[in-house]
């Protein structure tokens, strides 16, 4: 029961920004005030909180507002994603202090650690943080996972990467504990960490990345499955007409709903004069964001083709939403910025036809507060969940 | 605190069946063991629990066993069906007591919950059961539900039942309350009080009725969702080649997956000799006994039926459990018995095959424990539950 306090106080004070008073803490927690009291001396001693002036309300003794101490520890966040290396600072109130980002190296596991490494100390030294306010690093990759092993099982556009043990490599080479997380849970975190969701609310995340992956969120916590890999979304048929997939199937997400595979639709329609450069996920990125700038711009065929793809999604997300009846769809990623005008325009009504519950029910659709960096500075809040509400997650360390 | 801990001691002395002594009690939920005589003594007061004899273990004083009083309080539990009414009187140990069913009279609202009613009379009366023991009628239907309004939105197979107050017309035909449920969550909540699952484990329930549906138990408890509609899966596309959907889709489960679409497949097949009686969800029934029969004998085209069905529910499954990464498949419903032995042989390699995480776990795929009438009976324990564990479920109540 202590831990379950000492975490609804935290996280009582974390929700607050401005910091709370004992008074306002007994009130928004319902705990006693003897309670609060010892667990809040506690937290001083441990430097979680600090002290951060007086109020005078009415009669009676100031209050002494408390607030978490920001950076009495810190977190890493680092996005593996097949087109980007992206790292974070996160202070203890899941604020980014320091972010850098870089084009992965070449297709090699241990040049990819051994990269991610380098980056890592580069950001800490440059931040000027004490290393001993370092709790740990939280690292975001494409799943599935192996929970046990702390691998990634089969890294797409990552193809030399088999059974590499990326978290007890990256421990290792950098001297902190590694918890590996999938990048699709991780937006789900950083979506609970920083938009204004009830506390015991439920909510779909779509993530559009290189892949697409969703996470769910129910009774305000993220659903992470019995082998830590919930959110598997690729092999559902969402174009009965779309291209054969190699899972057997035809019209699977994988397929269809991918940015290279709206990039080909796109190229199969004309939508631009020239030929890509390349295959790997750098140049289906650039010509993705080709893509939307043309469809921004005017450019009819390109419009077309995203809205091809927003009812492919339309789909996908009314197949899960009728299934779950969540409060809500978010959706976020490193594609998703792109995306977002037109999609919000149109998926809404889309997904009203498609609603099993649109006699009684609304199904709100919104963008994930954090942009494309959400993978990282999810990974990063993942561990500070950890620091802050300390829970089983001892399969996930390796130090 | 109180009714947490008084559900706890509750569901304690149920799974143990025989009963549990206060000692043991302790023992089996970690309170106190005045908190234990203290709740005892209440439970005891009101009728819910009785002692069963005392026994004599080592030294020390004998230890009385708290057992619940199974008939001290009873629920009815109905599923209306399109093909059939099935009532079942339930002791608060969930146990059957009586049952009932009959087939489902034409189709006007007004003489189906007549009719209901009648039965439910007949019911009571049969057991011998004192009324004032009964804590209410739990109906479980096809989804979607218009909770607000205690109504079915769009019942398949009654089509002069629109906008139909079923809740309050039965609550004031019996002069009982009620509480309205879709099926394949009351199968949910079945299967929770009669199978052996952990208590914080997930499931997938896949229920085969009439209709295709599904349900999704989390943590011990089935997730309803924010309109208490979880489940819906009718329209995931399972079949690229299937045919068209009145929803404007190709292939989807409500036109592949469900009864009636596969014993017209059977029937284009040319597995039978004749043409089928009648359109009605009954002749749909026999004429899918027949299908099931035949393949049983080792008619080859019945069977090459069947396994093309088994085919469609993995697409089907495979979606959700890469989705939702459950411990395990369950499934049950009216027409689950006559699938039972050709599908548990197909679906677990079918699965296999499908699954996003056979690299790091098995997927087990189990039979309901409750057969046909688990529609019924999951319907009783949804009122039963209320009893034992109270919570806000006012929305879901008329008397």
């Amino acid at each position: 029961m202590g831990d379950f306090n000492r975490s609804v106080i935290l996280e009582a004070i974390r929700r607050a920004g401005d910091g709370l008073s004992r008074t306002e803490l007994a009130g928004a927690t319902g705990l006693s005030a003897q309670t609060i009291t010892n667990i809040t001396r506690r937290l001083l001693d441990d430097q979680f909180i600090e002290e951060a002036g007086r109020t005078i309300q009415g009669p009676g003794k100031p209050r002494t507002t408390l607030r978490l101490k920001a950076t009495s520890r810190v977190s890493i966040g680092v996005h593996l994603d097949p087109a980007m290396l992206t790292f974070v600072l996160l202070d203890l109130t899941g604020a980014v202090v320091a972010r850098t980002a870089r084009r992965m190296p070449a297709d090699d596991a241990r040049r990819i650690i051994a990269a991610a490494a380098a980056e890592i100390e580069e950001l800490i030294a440059d931040s000027g943080i004490d290393r001993e306010a370092i709790t740990g690093i939280g690292v975001a990759t494409p799943g599935p996972l192996d929970p046990a092993r702390g691998t990634v099982i089969d890294p797409p556009k990552l193809h030399s990467w088999h059974r590499v043990p990326l978290r007890a490599a990256l421990a290792e080479a950098t001297g902190l504990r590694v918890m590996l997380e999938k990048d699709t849970t991780a937006a789900a975190v950083a979506e609970l960490w920083t938009g204004d969701h009830p506390p015991d609310g439920s909510f779909l995340l779509v993530y559009l990345g290189i892949g697409i992956g969703t996470a769910l969120v129910m009774d305000g916590d993220v659903v992470r499955g019995a082998s830590h890999n919930a959110g598997e979304v690729g092999h559902i048929i969402v174009d009965p007409d779309g291209p054969e997939c190699a899972c057997g199937q035809r019209g699977c997400v994988e397929v269809v709903c991918t940015p290279q595979a709206v990039v080909e639709r796109a190229e199969r329609a004309g939508v631009f004069a020239d030929d890509r450069l390349g295959s790997d996920a750098g140049s289906v990125d650039a010509r993705f964001t080709d893509l939307c700038d043309k469809a921004a711009a005017g450019d009819h065929m390109a419009i077309s083709v995203l809205e091809g793809s927003a009812q492919h999604f339309a789909v996908l997300i009314s197949a899960l939403t009728n299934m779950l009846d969540v409060d809500c769809v978010v959706l976020g990623g490193p594609f998703w910025s792109r995306l977002s005008s037109l999609f919000l325009a149109q998926l809404p009504h889309l997904l009203e036809r498609q609603s099993a519950t649109r006699a009684v029910r609304d199904l709100p659709v919104r963008g994930a507060v954090v942009g494309d960096d959400v993978g990282a500075v999810g990974a990063g809040c993942v561990v500070l969940d950890e620091v802050l509400s300390p829970r089983a997650a001892a399969l996930f360390l390796d130090s």
